[in-house]
């Protein structure tokens, strides 16, 4: 056998930029750039930005290191021309996101109500009706069969959310109880458990979680919903799931990637794009990330990526056993959007919103996604969990098929002639790993979630995941921020 | 923003070794030990081993990554002076594992029988009593008053393992239904429920997987034990937990790592020890891996680490998002082996086997692992899932002292003075992750079982999670590195 000899070398290296780059000399380490700030911050999402904007804003110097050669992280805006552009990720904000609406407001960027003007269509097994969301169910569609599983739910998990404390679900009296079960679990146990109804909980868990009901961990679940408002208003599924008074109600101008954009431009140079961070040695003093671009020593690091990215980072010293069992237990959903873009918004003329409940797969829910002046009309579908698998494995020109197929059928033969089609897989982002969010199945949050925000010696964790109102969405994002950003100022 | 510039050396560089370390000029890797090889494999565990010794015999290069200074994985002997040796990590073998047997037998390391003359004790509410394990329960104590649940659950799953196709338990025709439930949701359904039944049943899924009843999948567990036989002799629980005819029936003489490495001898420099696998690119005609001791240049790669490991690797091109999907959500068990050494096998002069079942924690199984002639005693105890995260808590102190005052409730207040006492906290190894395997809970296997041994390009995957039968063991690593070796030896 071969063994890498200790030399003296390697020995002072393991303090040090030496060890940084394994096995390559400590002499190469003078060709890449060495930066210095008070406090590096890895990923340039809605996290990361919001960090760095804050800290800049105390006084501190501040390197973040992206891995992408853009910002954003899941808001991306793509353009299609003539100034329209579709967001191909995070889209709408809603009543209780403050964080984000109050960032936009700082760099400039407006908002719109979501076109919300009619009715909204459902469609199950072929059979289409449409009803107004003013009514008692919301956005979620008043189909008799199922009312009283869709009452009872409601109300139960609203209850419930009122039982946890927010962003530490662990301390809940009934962690344990909930924790050791899905969500189905427990609508299978508190409902009549009529299949079209576990289908319509499929498709809001699709679009919401990227998952099943049979994935997430009830206390998760019931938390998600928690995180659903702020520090004055409880968290309800209303106010997560509906378009009128809820998280889908409001849009950004230029697209919700503007405002990350803005932000970006404001840091400048401190950003440095096209570089993913490899590795975090903890000093004595200090912190040295080694990414791809640069080496950036600080006094503390922020990390505010992906639970399943912030695991393939090497961390010296290794990272606690509970927070790398939680990391190990925290997978990404799976979430296609599927988006048809057309001359015109034609399902407005018929007196539809372009929202949808579609429990015929793979389309879920849809929505309205186009320009303020409805000068041309963009609609797009979420594809989650199962249904993003089955479509994800079809050849592109059959996903296309399907996916306008299901456009028509919810809103008319026009749906089958688009000028455009876009699709955006975002379990195949390398930088992402799925979307919307990261989320726990049963036993993971009762074990290990005091792991979720808890500093590791220099390092400090941000990501929306790690946000105790709305965590995976992108107000969730920037207060994860803004929260470590001041943990981070405490101590510096 | 910075970003980094796309030059001409990076798209050059993109095919070739200049990717390898990202950020570092090619320059440097001429400082760098560069081998070419037919195979490399990443992993010298029984595994990565079995796989390169086949390799070798087949006449083709191989080089071995190892991230330690050690070869063996989760096999580890503590010598303790005089030749005498506490196994750290696995220890048996049993009845149908003859892959590890040959193995053992080639290289000439002989075996001999666990010590089994005379009773195993039970302990439950600080009731102790014996019984021979020669009864109809074999190791599983013979409790009147959970034994009707004990036989219905051993029985039901035995039936339930011959109707999986073993390593493919996706496959099986209620496969949705069984991966859909925890083993204790089944438990629960299928029992009168007794608690102490399911603190028995926690005991074995602690020692055998390291997790809780409620953390592992039905369909994981059915597969698990229909894995506990061979080609000709179907799995069974009672093969699996049993000491007479099960697979704690035998021991290596001068322990199992000895086996290890003696086929790391035969290799030789073949082996790079300190040397973890940091990226695997893959290339036109062959794979590039980069360690921190060398870069290796190969026309096939065999990975034979635990899958949380496997994932922290980076991929050029990225894994498959199924394989993605798979390594999140498969951690590895938690499990802590303490050892306390003895002037004497003090327990065989009270006609004690040293084989216990506590179901009063921390202590879990316990068995004797005293060398073949007996001139010390040994016996070990197993720490495992939520007791031994309780335990890894407490300070060392304690931790020994309930240790050894399990020890001495079992086989009497001798246990309280040994000569030594041996920790092994495998979750805290760095290089591991956990013991003794990793698992999936609910949902995982029927989603992206599938990914679990198919080759991706040029990379193949052992592991003994990968292996078809006695997976989670000795056995299954050696017949996962020899089978990943034959699909290799077919391409080359």
């Amino acid at each position: 056998m071969v063994d890498r000899p200790i030399t003296r070398r390697r020995l002072l290296g393991a303090a040090g930029a030496g060890a940084l780059l394994a096995g390559v000399p400590a002499g190469a380490l003078a060709r890449r750039t060495v930066r210095h700030a008070d406090v590096v911050v890895v990923g340039a999402g809605f996290a990361g930005l919001s960090a760095a904007r804050e800290l800049v804003r105390s006084g501190r110097s501040v390197v973040v290191l992206e891995a992408r050669h853009r910002v954003g992280g899941r808001a991306l805006n793509a353009e299609l021309g003539g100034g329209v552009i579709s967001e191909r990720g995070a889209t709408f904000i809603g009543p209780t996101q403050n964080r984000i609406r109050r960032l936009a407001k700082e760099v400039g960027v407006g908002t719109f109500p979501t076109y919300d003007e009619g009715d909204d269509v459902y469609l199950h097994d072929g059979k289409r009706s449409t009803y107004s969301d003013r009514g008692p169910t919301g956005t979620a569609p008043p189909d008799l069969e199922i009312l009283g599983d869709i009452a009872t739910a409601v109300y139960k998990i609203d209850q419930m959310a009122r039982q946890v404390p927010v962003g530490s679900p662990w301390k809940a009296s009934k962690a344990a109880e909930w924790d050791a079960q899905t969500l189905k679990d427990f609508v299978l146990a508190n409902t009549d458990g009529n299949p079209r109804f576990i289908r319509l909980l499929e498709v809001v868990t699709r679009a919401a979680v990227g998952a099943e009901p049979q994935d997430v961990s009830l206390l998760w679940t019931v938390n998600f919903i928690a995180a659903s408002g702020d520090e004055h208003h409880a968290g309800t599924f209303e106010r997560n799931f509906n378009t009128r008074g809820g998280a889908q109600q409001t849009r950004f101008r230029g697209g919700s990637q503007r405002v990350a954009k803005l932000v970006a431009r404001e840091l400048g140079d401190r950003i440095v794009l096209g570089s993913p961070a490899r590795r975090i040695t903890q000093l004595p003093h200090g912190v040295l990330v080694s990414s791809d671009g640069a080496v950036v020593h600080a006094k503390r690091a922020i990390v505010a990526i992906p639970p399943v990215l912030s695991a393939e980072i090497v961390y010296e010293p290794a990272l606690p056993a509970s927070r790398e069992d939680l990391l190990a237990r925290f997978p990404q959903g799976t979430l296609t959007k599927v988006t048809a873009v057309y001359d015109r918004p034609f399902w407005r003329d018929k007196g539809l919103t372009g929202t949808a409940v579609c429990l015929d797969p793979p389309l879920g829910a849809t929505f309205d996604d186009s320009p303020e002046d409805g000068s041309v009309g963009i609609v797009f579908g979420f594809v989650g969990g199962a249904a993003a698998r089955s479509f994800n494995r079809r050849p592109p020109s059959e996903r296309r098929a399907v996916a306008l197929e299901g456009f028509s059928k919810l809103f008319g033969s026009e749906g089958l002639h688009p000028t455009r089609y876009l699709e955006s897989n975002w379990r195949k982002q390398k930088w992402t790993r799925g979307c919307p969010l990261a989320y726990t199945g049963p036993g993971t949050l009762t074990k290990f979630g005091p792991a979720l925000r808890k500093p590791v010696g220099r390092i400090h964790w941000a990501g929306t995941e790690t946000s105790v109102f709305w965590s995976g969405y992108m107000d969730g994002a920037v207060r994860s921020g803004e929260r470590a950003a001041r943990e981070v100022l405490r101590r510096l």
